[in-house]
């Protein structure tokens, strides 16, 4: 027996999340990402594999560096593995490495570190190129308060306020170890004035990194940054959230085709 | 009669170009730019505008700041107009500006510069989520010497090698003001040795401003730069290209995809 290790960038648009809801569902209508790579696995390796990932995404969550392992006992080298699903799959998801690993590395359990980043476009206008890859904000955000907060959520807390409702986790004990906001343009070649030209995105991207992350936990934070950002929650209100779990100060659930899942640690 | 001048974004995976190529055959299959944005113009308007644009692009390119230009009597405020635009549109396409321009503006004609930017995904593995936006290049890239051939590039020459055969352009003499070449790592949240780590992505993107194009001159410049940073065309020879139209030295001309018209400059 062998234990595989796939990294795996892929677009989420188009996808109901990473896991298999019910096996018998796995139609187009509700194609997951799992059900999908598990099936081209199975045409290739001519055995049928379960594919244990880092974590689930949501519908729409994207991911440049997700981590996933199966067992198997095909002999097949991991590089024509790797070949062979690249080359079968469709083009919204890309294997990135697959290598042998240990029989018991464990995608999941074995994660030291996940690293998400959020994808807000701060302008009036939609954007047609990353309309599948931000969420737009129109209001002017302050991004020295976003940042103080964001200080302030670093560090081993119980998140349990910025956790979905009606996840089951016991331990909502988590370590944040980095959260990086920043405003980007994408040009250069233009003077630095001409930075603000109509089409050229607006963006603020936010990089936050965690031992590990409850079910929307992300996502909440994020809003509850841009209503920090907007004026709408006070800084102290942080305190509020962590100290007493007063899960009514939190912002709303952003949605999540601004979500990518960046890279799992191990 | 008023002038209206747009700058539209638009993914153009699902387009045949921007120019209607058939007026009747408009038809989802032959779907085009300028022949959609005139049909929800219409709707809007309840007058037939033709849409003059900057230049066509071709099918797959995209473009973050295309202007066009139309003549309507409509007294409807042009913000409205943009509006009803970006409501009415599929989100493959945002109107970014709309303003009244005197009645002799011509976004063809009065184009002073035209800036493209060209995005070369510089790795082995493909990308999910860039494959509609990028060309991939698996072979290592002198970027130096992309760099050098790229600066002989510059200035007033008769581009005509690097221009399509069966353009019936007659002055192929054009002015290329600034090509910049640059390697692009997405990742700032680590330390500088995990830049290279799977799933951030190894972009070189070409940014070229001109006082104008001709047909395909673009992707056949960047195929011809790959083709010197690849060692496959000798530094010598843009001057044989240039100075003697030498056609056949010019590189292979690279896939729409990877093609973005940034800006048009008036």
């Amino acid at each position: 027996m062998r234990n595989i290790k796939l990294v795996i960038e892929y677009d989420g648009t188009n996808y109901c999340g990473w896991q298999i809801q019910n096996r018998k569902a796995n139609k187009s209508k509700h194609k997951t990402l799992q059900g999908t790579i598990e099936k081209t696995l199975k045409k290739i390796l001519k055995e049928k594999v379960s594919l244990i990932a880092s974590g689930r995404t949501d519908s729409g969550v994207h991911a440049r560096g997700q981590v996933a392992s199966f067992k198997v006992k095909s002999s097949l080298p991991a590089k024509n593995i790797q070949k062979a699903l690249n080359s079968l799959l469709l083009d919204d998801i890309s294997i990135l490495d697959a290598k042998d690993v240990p029989l018991d590395f464990h995608a999941r359990f074995f994660a030291k570190t996940k690293t998400y980043r959020y994808l807000i476009l701060n302008q009036d206008c939609p954007s047609a190129l990353l309309r599948n890859y931000c969420y737009r904000v129109s209001y002017k955000l302050d991004i020295t308060k976003m940042r103080k907060a964001a200080k302030l959520l670093l560090g081993r807390h119980d998140f349990k306020a910025f956790c979905a409702s009606g996840s089951s986790v016991k331990n909502t004990v988590r370590t944040i170890k980095k959260i990086i906001i920043n405003r980007k343009y994408d040009w250069r070649i233009m003077s630095h004035t001409s930075q603000r030209a109509s089409g050229n995105w607006r963006l603020i991207c936010i990089d936050i990194q965690a031992d590990g992350f409850l079910y929307n936990m992300v996502r909440s934070i994020v809003g509850t940054l841009i209503e920090i950002g907007r004026g709408k929650i006070e800084l102290t209100s942080i305190r509020n959230i962590i100290d007493y779990k007063k899960r009514y100060l939190v912002g709303p659930t952003v949605p999540a085709q601004g979500l990518c899942l960046l890279r799992v640690d191990y």
